[in-house]
Formats: structure tokens, sequence, C-alpha cells
């Protein structure tokens, strides 16, 4: 495993090896995992799929600056650099990438890759800039790494909704590929800022994924249920627990991010429908999320 | 000489093509000029170069429709295939890139690249949007290209500076190769637009790029001369012709763009400086700029 923190290194090592596997009448494969660090099992899944698929595997850890707001967690991020590069080694991984800030922005950036619309709700309306932030290292990310596959958690689906979009409409020659959520056995849904949580916010924060389960059951359960009643339903479950404070309970169409009315049947929407929330557990935010299909129904 | 019409098309056969040299040692070199066709001696000049210093050349032509306003000349445009596909022959050209709106825009872009501070001023202040379109195509290009090392021509200085910025900030891995303006025997700029002109509008725009001479001999024969003298002097001169209809004559550091104060003397300025016109002659407008360099002083 190579630890590479210039971007210049880094792609003349990827050009290295890719014109030498090319002489050798072979094309690889370069799939990447973008991250923030302090890796946990739900990166880990992302490696493995990764490992999996390609030739070459690039994990990158980056905290980008620019898609923290002013009041954010930027400076207390969590950081282990030790167990990053061991779970790394462990994950079969090729190359770390692991730029500083000035290497990143060795100038305050001019240039923003902006997506529009599917930025404006969720957690778009809360951080603002924020996805800007995210799209603009992405494509840096990208145009350094080249990869032909990326790995996107579930977890963050507006996230990986507007990256998608990003890469349709930018012509971006990279395949985005989702990876599900992973969870710890009692239903929290694996987050870096999980670290946050004191003993009595970690067992409210079940709350937000009981509140998935139970609109699971009611879409399964019910053909006359609508979008107002299932959002009221999650509303009501979270609000039930004092130590959780809502951000946002959206209902939206999925990939496309588009708000759905209250009136609207769940049974008579075509597509998938994604039910995404954001609660506060003392400082600490979490989100999580489930896309409800009609598969099984 | 090879026409292709779709994004796919040309994606594997730039691959196809770069995996057989590789295959044989070779890395090679793409160079790439994107322009909007009806080529004329200053996009032949940009093709000459990139002939010389690179393996394969792609021309894209392509009217993009998100970089012109609504009152702006977008239907109208002039296009001439057969000439364009001719002065490509003949200029050594290897893939001749000319998709339809359709094939660049399946469906409207919700993302756009954006650069700050540097679109505020100039041809930015007077065509809103048309910088976030320029830069958004160019970043789509440059991703369907990939190529070593595009061709822009200085005539569009604020494209140019625009353009180098967003490729130094989003990592794009293309080097921009600047172009000297080409003029007609009498002076002007090469431009399409050009065509639209009638012969008394044609010989009123030679104010142009007198009025660019003018400020070139200001310069160099006075040390005293400050930038609100140099403005006015070539605001004068070119409202001596009763044809010309200012849009804007403006003075900037180059490549950053940041406006120079009136009081500041040309001599005691550090780096280059941009003298920028725009200019309408009856309907059409056209623009003009010298980059003014100590050089020779």
């Amino acid at each position: 495993m190579k630890l590479v923190k210039e971007i210049n290194a880094l792609r003349s090592h990827l050009k290295e090896i890719t014109f030498k596997a090319a002489q050798g009448g072979k094309q690889l494969q370069v799939g990447f995992v973008p991250t923030m660090g302090y890796l946990h099992a739900g990166h880990a899944s992302l490696l493995r799929q990764a490992r999996q698929e390609n030739d070459i595997v690039v994990l990158s850890i980056f905290v980008n600056p620019i898609q923290f707001g002013a009041n954010e967690d930027l400076d207390k991020y969590p950081r282990d650099f030790e167990a990053d590069m061991t779970l790394a080694g462990q994950m079969g991984v090729d190359i770390v990438f692991m730029p500083t800030p000035e290497e990143m922005y060795p100038t305050p950036t001019k240039t923003h890759v902006k997506v529009s619309q599917l930025t404006d709700l969720l957690c778009g309306a809360s951080r603002p800039g924020h996805f800007d932030g995210v799209t603009t290292v992405v494509s840096k990310l990208f145009h350094i790494v080249s990869p032909n596959v990326a790995y996107f958690g579930q977890k963050d689906a507006q996230q990986l909704a507007v990256i998608t979009q990003m890469v349709h409409d930018l012509n971006l020659d990279v395949k985005i590929v989702p990876c599900p959520i992973v969870r710890e056995p009692d239903g929290l849904a694996l987050s870096s800022r999980n670290v946050y949580l004191s003993d009595d916010e970690r067992q409210a924060a079940l709350v937000l994924s009981q509140s998935l389960e139970l609109a699971k059951r009611l879409t399964s359960s019910s053909n006359s249920v609508n979008i107002g009643q299932l959002r009221d339903s999650v509303i009501s479950h979270i609000n039930a627990e004092p130590l959780a404070k809502i951000d946002y309970v959206t209902l939206t169409s999925f990939p496309e991010l588009e708000e759905l009315e209250d009136e609207l049947k769940y049974s008579e929407i075509q597509g998938d429908v994604l039910l995404a929330l954001a609660v506060k557990f003392g400082n600490t935010r979490l989100i999580d999320n489930v896309i409800l299909t009609k598969k099984g129904l």
C-alpha cells in the first residue's frame, strides 16, 4: 500500500502503472473511494466492493474545509490516521491519497461546481453551500484520480443523488456505484460523527432507524397511506424521544429529489421514494434514510 | 480525418487509439481546439499550433446554447459546415467532434461550473451567465475529449483567464495554451461575428485596433500616463467614430482581471495590464484587447 500526499505524485504514479499495464496489453480499471477519514465499517464495505471490482483501489482521506459551514464541526471533525491506515491495509487498498488543505486549495478557490434544485432541500436547506463544497471537491478528486468507478454510501442519499446528477451533466467518465447503509446491530447507521454522542444520546439515536422501519411497515401493510400520514407518523415517533430535535423529515422522489405532496398516496407513486431524516442529539446532527421501493409489494 | 457526432463514439475511438499506442510503447498526446465553428484564420492558427505540438488533434464545433443570453444571437450565429470541414482537413485535424445540442444536453443541465470574481466585470457584466455557460461546456468537453493540451485565442482574453482559473481550481489535467490574436491586414481582429457588419460598419470597426495601438504608444512613450488617462484617450478615439457605441473600455491586471484605479501610473504597475474593449456597430458587438507588458520598455 502506497501513501501519497501530493497531487502530481499521485498522477505520475497512476499514469505510470496504467501505461505499463497497457504496454502489457491490459487496461487497468481504477476504483475510487473518497472519504473524510475516521473510517468505519460503512467505509470498509465501500472498499471491499471496490477491491472486488477493480484492478487498482484508491482511497482518499481529506476533510474538505469548503463543505463545512462557519458554525460546523470542521476543527473538531474526528481524525485517526493510524486506524485509517490499518483498515485501508486490511481492505487491500493500493493507494491512500491524503493531501493537505494547502495541496488541495493552494489559493482560495474561485471556481465552484454547483448542482441546482437537488441541493435546495433536505441537508441543502440547513447547510447552505455544503453541497457546492462537496461537488467541487469531488470533481477535483475525480480530475486527480481519474477513476473508472467511484463508490458512495447510500447513507448520504442526497450526496449520492447530487453527485450522480453532476456526473451526468458534466459528462464525467466515472461510473457511480451506490452502496447500502451499514448499521450497528441495534440499527444505528454508522457515521464518523457517532463518536460525538453521549451514552444517553447514543441510545436516543435509535429512534432514527426505528422510525424508518415504522415507515417501511406502513407502506408495505397499507395501500391507502399517503405521504402526509407517513411523515406525521415518523415525526411523532421521533418526537416521543426527549433528546431528539428534528431538523427535517422529508419524503421525495429518488433520485430526482422532488418533494412529494402530502395528499399523494404512496401506492400510487411511480418510482422510488426517499424518506430522509436529519435529527440533532445535543450538538450532534445525525442523518439517516431509507429508499422505499415497490419491490416485493 | 474522422467526423464524430456522439460522445460515446468519440470516447471509444480515443481510448482505442491511445491504448493501441501504449501497447506499442508510445504515450499519445492529444491537442484540443474547442470552437463554435464558422472557422477563420484565427482558428486556423490554433489548429496549426495544435498540429505542430501533438500526436492527435481534436477540433470541436459546437454552438453552445447555454452561453447565449435570451436576447443574443444564438439562432443566427453563422454556420458553414462545408467550409469548416475543408479548413479542418487543410490544418491536418484528426478528429472533428460535432455533437448536436441534444447530445450535449439530453436533459437541461442542473450543474454549472462557476468562476467568481473574474466573471463579474468586462463581458461578464453585460452578458450575465455567459461565462457560466462557457466554463460548463468547456469542462464537459474536457471530460469528453480528455486532452493533454487545449488551445484558446487571446482575442477572448477574459475567457482565457476564466478557463485558466477553472483548470487551476478544479485540478483539470490540461495545459491551456494562449494563442495571439489574428488580424486582417487593416487591423480588424478576426471574429465569426465580423460577417454581420455592413461595409460602413466594417470600416468603422477599425477604431478598435487603432485605439489599442494608441494605448500602446502612450504607454511606451510616457512614464507618467495613468490608467484614467489611458482609458479616456481610448474612449475619445472610439467616440470620434459615429457608428461606434461603447459597451466597455476597461483596464485590469492580467490574468487576475482586477480593475485598476484611475490614479495608478502605468509605469508603476507590476505585471501585465489588459486593455479590453467591447463596442457595438449597429447590432454587432465586437471585442478586442491588448495585453500591455513592460517588455521592451
